[in-house]
C-alpha cells in the first residue's frame, strides 16, 4: 500500500494551458438531494464548481431549486422526476456523481435505474452515498463506465459484504477487483483502491467528522475527475486535497465545515500546482 | 451558588480523538419553525453545526426549507407536519431541541405531544421557547428523558409560578427539584440549575440584547450535549461559550448579531479546547 | 438650518445599560415588499436589525419569505394579506416603518388603510417610498401617531405639492408645519425638518446613488427610533450615520451597496457610542 | 486592430459628480434565466448592480424570485411570462440585457419577439447567450436599437456563418457591418468590432474558464454602458475589467468565480476611475 505525499498535488493539478476554455475542464452531472437531502448535493455541487469543473448541473428535487441558486449560481438546475432531461444531460456530460442525499425510496431507485441506462463507457460514473446503498441493497449491474465508488466502511460492507473489522486491504483487494471499479474507503485513514495499486491517505483530522463531508469529497473527486487526467492520480489528489485543507482550517477550528473545504480550493490548488516548463 | 469562570470550558471541550468519526460527536434534531418564526430553527440549527455536533436534523415548516439550505447544507430537513418521520427521526437521534420559533396554536401544541410520546430515557430533551409555554399553559406531563430547560424569566415564571421578582435562587432550586430537570433561567446573568447545583454565568453583554439570542444558545447547548458528557458541565460551558464570544464581538459591534455567535464558534471553541495527555 | 455633525451620533449613540433586554430596545415592524420588490423590504429590514433594533418583524409578500430568512434569520415575518394579524402585531409594536417596496396598486391602498387604522397615538410611523405616494394621491387622511416621513424629493412634491424647483427650506418648513411631522427630503445634501428645528446632512457621496439606498435609510430610522429617545436626534443621527457609513465605504468602492451600509452598522455605531459616565 | 490598455478604463470610469442620483446611472432590464438556467440571470443582473448601474430590474422565471433576493435584494423582480409587465418596464428603461439562462424554447422565442418588439432606437439592447442562437436560428430581425452582441465564437458562427477557424478580423468586420451593432467575439483574446474600429483584448486567464463568465460580462457591459457615454469605450472598458480583475484574482486562485469577478467591481473601479480636474 503507498502512502500519499503532497507529490499527488503536483502531479495532478497542472498549470492551466493559455488557450483553453470551459469545455476544456470538464462538463459533470451531479444527481441527488431529495425533498429532506437537499443541503447533500449543494456541498458536493459547490466542490465541483471550486475545484474547476468547467460545466456543473445539479439534477435534484425541485424544492432544491432556490437555495442551490442562492449558494451557487455557477450551477445549472434540473429536475431530478424529468427522466428524459436526465437522459439528455448525461449524452453531453464527461463525468457524473450520483448518490449525495438521494436517499434510498422509490424514487431513488428509479433514478439510479436511469442513470445506469444512459452513462456510457467514455465517461465516469462517482457512485456516492445512498446510490451504494441501493447497488447493494438491490443487486444491480453496473453499467458500462469508468466506476468509481466512494463508500465510508459501512457502505463498502453492504457492497462488498466484508465486515467492517474484516476490511483488510487484502480482503478489500479481492472484492475491488471483482467490481472493475476504483473504490475510495473512507474512513479515519482513507484508502484508495484502483485497479493496479492501492493507496492510503495519510492525512485528516477528527475535526472532520461532521456531516457533509462525504457529500464534499464526492463533488471534488468529481471535479477533479473532469479536469485531470488520468483518472486514478485525479481521485487520489481530490482525496488528500479534502484532507489537507481540512488539517490546514483545524489549526484554528474546533471543527470544519463542508463547505468551507470547498470554498478553500482555488487558493489550495493555485499553491500546488504544477507549472508548466 | 457558584460561578462560572472559563475553567469550565477546558474541563468540558476536549481535543478530539484522531479515531473517531461524526457519530462521535452525536445526532441531534431540532424542531420549531413555524410560518412566521422560520428564522429561530435556522439559527438554533446553525448553532449546533458550528457548535461541532456530528449530524444535524431540523424538523421545520415546509416552508422554512430553502432558506434553511441556502444559509446551511449542513443540515438535514424534515417537514413538521410529518409526524410519522419526526417519530422515526427520533428515534435515532441523541439530543432533542424543541421549541425555537414553534409557535403556541394547535399544531405546535400537537408537534409537542408527539416529540414528547417519542423521546426515551436514554435521550437528552431541551425544552425551549415557545414549548416551555405549551408545557406551563396546559399542565403537560413530562417525557422519561434528560430534560433540559431553556425558560427567559417570564416563561420560567409560566413554567414554575414564581413572578419574576421572586425568582430567588432558592425558590427557584425548589421548583427545579420538583421539575427532575436541568433548569437554564436566562437573563441579564444566567442561571444553571442543576440536579446537585446552581451555577451563575458572569458574563453577558447588552450588545446581544436582540431577538435571537436565546434560540443560538437553545441550538448551542445542544450541539454540547451531543459531544460533551457528562451534560450538566456542558450545558454551563455552552451558556458561558455564548455570553463569552458575545462580549469579544461587543468589543467593536455595538449590537451582536446571533448568526455570528454561531460563525464564531469553530475559532472559540478551538482556543479553549483542553489538550490529551 | 443648522448642519449636522458627528456630535450628533454620540447624542444619540448611547452605551447600552448592562442590565437591559430586548424589550428595551424596542420592538419594529417593516411593511412592504411586494412581489416585485421584495428586496427593498429585505434591505429595510436588514437596516433595523444591524442598527440594534430589539426585536424586528417583516409583514411582506408571501414570497418573499424565503429570501427574508436566507439573509435575515433574525426577523420574523407575517404574510402582508394578513390584516387581522398585522393589526396584532402593529399593537404588540413601538415603531413602524411602511412604505419599502410596497408598491401602489390596490393591495397595497389597502395594506397601507390597515396599517393607519392600527396605530396609536404612542407608536411612531415612518412613512417611506410608495407609501408616501399613496398618502399624495389618494388623500388619505393620517393616524394620530407620531409621524415620520422620509421622501425624496419627487415624492416630496407629490405630498406637498411644492415643485422639486421651490423646495426651499421657508417653502418646505410651512408644508411640514400643516403635516403635524417629521420630514426627511432625501436629496444629495438630506433635510430635516422636526416640529421646531430644521437640519441638513452635510454627508453624502454619489457613490450611494443607486437602488435599495432609500429603503436601508427608512430601516435605520426605524431602527434608531426604536431605541435612542427623543425621537427627532435620532432621525437625524441615523441620516448622518447611514451618509458618514457610505463615505467610508467609498474611499475604496466606486459604488456602495446598501446591504454594505446595514452590514457596516453596528462597527459604526461602537465606534461612536457615548459611554455612560 | 487595436490593443487595449488600461487607459481605456480611465478613458471610461470618471469619478461621479457630487450632485449626481440613481437616475443619473443608467436604468437596467436583464431579460433571461429559465427555471433550469436561473443562475445566469442572477450572476448577470450581480454584475449590473456591482458595477454601479442605478437601478437594475431582473425579469425571470417566478421560480429564480427567491434566490435572486437571497442574492441581490438590490435588484427588483418581474415575472418573465407577463409580457406587458415586461413591455411597460423596457419603456422606462436606457438599457437591456437579454439572453443569459434564457434557453432556446418556445417561451425564450416569445419572450425575445416581444422584447424586440418594445426596445426602442434611444436604447441600448445586450443580447447575449441563447438570445443570440435564436436570431441566427430563426432570422429573426432586429430591432431599431442600439445593438450589443455578446456571443462566445460559436455563437457568432451561428450568426454570422463563418466557421470558427475562419472567423479572421476581415472576415468578422464584414459580417459586424451588415449587422449595424457593436460585436463582442468573446474568446481567449476577446475581439471588439464597433462601427468604426475593432480592438483585441489582451488579458484574460485559463482561471477564467468556468460556466457562467460570459453572463457575468454581459451584465458589466450592460452595468458600463448604462453609466458611461459613449457606448463603444464603455463596451471596451467592462471586457477590459473583466479579464484585469481575474487576472488579479487569479495570482491566487486555481479558478475564478464569477461571482467573485462581480464582487470586486466597487473595488477595482474605484482604483482606476479618472478624477475630474
Amino acid at each position: 500500500m503507498e502512502t500519499l505525499t503532497d507529490k499527488i498535488l503536483t502531479d495532478t493539478i497542472r498549470q492551466r494551458p493559455a488557450d483553453s476554455y470551459k469545455g476544456t475542464y470538464g462538463r459533470i452531472t451531479l444527481i441527488g438531494g431529495n425533498r429532506n437531502f437537499g443541503g447533500a448535493i449543494l456541498m458536493a455541487s459547490a466542490a465541483a464548481v471550486y475545484a474547476g469543473a468547467g460545466l456543473v448541473t445539479t439534477i435534484t428535487d425541485a424544492s432544491n431549486q432556490g437555495s442551490l441558486h442562492a449558494r451557487l449560481p455557477e450551477a445549472m438546475f434540473a429536475d431530478i422526476t424529468d427522466f428524459a432531461q436526465t437522459q439528455s444531460l448525461i449524452k453531453g456530460t464527461d463525468v457524473v456523481v450520483i448518490g449525495p442525499g438521494l436517499g434510498t425510496d422509490n424514487q431513488a431507485q428509479a433514478v439510479l435505474a436511469n442513470v445506469f441506462s444512459a452513462v456510457t463507457s467514455e465517461q465516469t460514473l462517482v457512485i456516492d452515498g445512498s446510490a451504494i446503498t441501493l447497488v447493494a441493497q438491490d443487486h444491480l449491474s453496473l453499467p458500462q463506465a469508468h466506476l468509481i465508488f466512494t463508500p465510508h466502511q459501512m457502505e463498502w460492507q453492504r457492497l462488498s459484504g466484508i465486515a467492517i473489522t474484516d476490511q483488510t486491504a487484502t480482503a478489500n483487494r479481492a472484492s475491488v477487483d471483482q467490481l472493475h471499479a476504483t473504490v475510495v474507503v473512507k474512513s479515519h485513514r482513507t484508502e484508495i483502491y484502483t485497479t493496479d495499486q492501492t493507496y492510503v491517505n495519510p492525512l485528516g483530522t477528527p475535526a472532520q467528522a461532521t456531516g457533509g463531508m462525504g457529500d464534499t469529497l464526492a463533488g471534488m473527486i468529481g471535479g477533479f475527475v473532469a479536469q485531470f487526467h488520468p483518472t486514478d492520480p485525479a481521485v487520489c489528489a481530490a482525496v488528500y486535497s479534502h484532507s489537507a485543507i481540512a488539517e490546514e482550517l483545524a489549526q484554528t477550528q474546533y471543527v470544519v465545515l463542508p463547505s468551507q473545504i470547498a470554498a478553500a480550493l482555488p487558493t489550495f490548488m493555485k499553491q500546488h500546482e504544477a507549472m508548466i516548463d
